[in-house]
């Protein structure tokens, strides 16, 4: 089952443009991986002395082919949609707050903002199918809207969406991502998402395509009490074994269980890899949008970094469904890209390593005793 | 023995200075804490959900007395110091190196320089006791030389150093931090440390300060090899069988065991904590000075912040012992104050939240359902 959906299997349907950016991703380049870690063991420290900021170093070297990569500049994207599956009751949250969470990031005043500022990075907020009018939208330079529709239907009554509007979901963040990273010149891409009950709905998405039991991957969300809890793993279960079997494809996943925002965010992630930007994991629901993305392309994985693990269970699994560590593990469970944005400095200090650190030789800094000497 | 080694004691010699700074010392005010507590559950997030993000702002509220915290100016300071063990050929590097790195930082090209300059942190640098001439040393405005004595004797042969110098050490440290703190302003002090051989002072000083086994405070500092490791414990070992028994309280052991960097470092932590500025943990020597300055003060402990856990074991059972929880993990070794750093902007982070962050209030946002409204 997991195999059948992982593999791209038919692409009926699938627009030529989709299935052209997937095969245009390439890995990030070994040789220039060796080319910073050779860099790397001339800088004045004892060799491998600051771990994973190398490890940084070298996913930014292989994947903007230079040992002298940047950090900068960054973008987080929020992309924000609603949720059928919300009238549950599987959400702390009332429906409405999607979009008055919107209007917030727009204001400049929600988490993600405040953090973007301090770690100089540009926020944009994308409308991906938010139920309710934005306040202030039309003003704002760093918001846009695609919605595909104003939200999901609920996937206990039926697929979340058709196959079409996933698939049109998945174009929005390609075209998204390409004017941001080919265009804009964005080398770091950092994936936020709004959407009141999409935790639900990435653990439907995450049980399929982990294979994992419902309550790994089921969680308290915003915050919801035992009940509720109880609850959202009933919906989950009932839409895994309502949907799984009719899909013939990883699309027919996405369209069943999915959501605009997660599926938007997979598309972009394809886009940031095969333009040579660093994809950079937020919580729970962006790291399965690069699930998504890893599944449809394989390739794509190798230019992500998991930014968190979060206290949302289903992230761990999704991680390591991955391969990816986390670099940061503070308890974080909020989503909108906070994490992600919370893990731009240590890249940007990677970065800052290789291009401006003195050398041993520059430096006039012995070796190790028994060494030989530069 | 750890009882007697940890209780001040008789104070027998220690200059009045030093007593009434460290009976000066508070514990961040709970009732600030609280007050940031409540600021949190206004801001516009579920509550709790950014996790130790908010334990850092009831922390930093808690130490400044405000809801409102900051999280700069900050201040790394490099103490610098040569051991008479590294004779015994515990380090990967030679003596040289010390005097050698003091010149790197001083021309702005080691990993600490590099780092600070993106998280927006001051260095200063401090010769405590380096055994060779620091080139370009006279003219730079971040460096100064308070040196004990150029270089402590051999751990093996006999005491460290003399209580006199000892205490030189530490009262250098806490002069310095009052000027920073009190007279320069910084808010955040972060401790660095260079010294070769100084991972071998800080396990004999650990061992007799945890009373932990030798073999879970030693580790490879710099990067040595198996037999320098099996050397280095017995080094250690044999320090500890030969001055435990002599110790009457702390300060002894510092004398018989200490270093100047280390020493000078709790030192610079009473003044830190005194001063209401917040102290910022590095690697596992900086910790031990740390855990110094904890004995000495249990209330300095409530200033500080463990930056992170690198791979020196005995990291974190020194962490263990002064109750701190790492915020980063990233397999760093380097010291120098460089993970300190990099921990810099999430304390800049949880400070902005706490001022810039709209209200549920202010942005018209819904809280949970069945929640009372604003």
């Amino acid at each position: 089952m997991v195999e059948s959906v992982c593999a791209s299997g038919s692409d009926s349907g699938v627009p030529v443009s989709i299935l052209e950016a997937i095969r245009a991703v390439e890995p990030p380049d070994a040789s220039w991986c060796d080319r910073v870690s050779a860099r790397h063991d001339r800088l004045t420290m004892p060799q491998g002395s600051l771990g994973r900021l190398l490890d940084l170093g070298r996913l930014l070297g292989g994947v903007q082919r230079t040992d002298q990569p940047t950090g900068q500049p960054a973008l987080v994207a929020v992309f924000a949609a609603d949720h059928g599956v919300s009238r549950e009751g599987v959400s702390a949250y009332p429906t409405g707050v999607t979009a008055q969470m919107v209007a917030n990031y727009l204001g400049g005043g929600a988490a993600v903002n405040v953090l973007a500022r301090r770690a100089g990075a540009e926020v944009r907020v994308v409308d991906m199918g938010v139920a309710e009018p934005v306040i202030g939208a039309t003003s704002c330079h760093m918001f846009e809207s695609h919605p595909v529709r104003r939200g999901t239907a609920s996937f206990l009554d039926g697929p979340a969406m058709t196959r079409a509007q996933a698939l049109q979901a998945f174009a929005t963040g390609l075209e998204l991502g390409e004017r941001w990273v080919d265009r804009e010149g964005y080398r770091i891409v950092a994936l936020g998402e709004m959407g009141i009950g999409n935790t639900t709905t990435a653990s439907a998405l995450a049980t399929v395509l982990t294979d994992k039991p419902v309550d790994a991957l089921v969680g308290r969300g915003t915050g919801i009490d035992d009940d509720r809890l109880e609850l959202k793993r009933r919906v989950v279960a009932s839409a895994v074994a309502r949907h799984r079997g009719g899909c013939r494809d990883l699309w027919d996943v996405l369209a069943r269980l999915g959501g605009f925002e997660i599926i938007g965010l997979a598309g972009l992630a394809i886009a940031a890899a095969r333009g040579r930007a660093v994809v950079v994991l937020d919580g729970f629901i962006s790291s399965v949008s690069g699930l998504i993305a890893a599944r449809l392309c394989p390739m794509a994985r190798g230019s992500m970094i998991a930014a968190h693990v979060g206290t949302e269970p289903g992230h761990r699994v999704v991680l390591d469904a991955l391969g990816l560590a986390p670099l940061l593990d503070l308890g974080l469970r909020l989503g909108e890209g906070t994490g992600a944005v919370l893990a731009l400095p240590l890249l940007a200090a990677a970065a800052d390593l290789l291009r401006d650190m003195a050398t041993f030789d520059s430096a006039g800094v012995s070796g190790p005793v028994g060494a030989p000497q530069p």
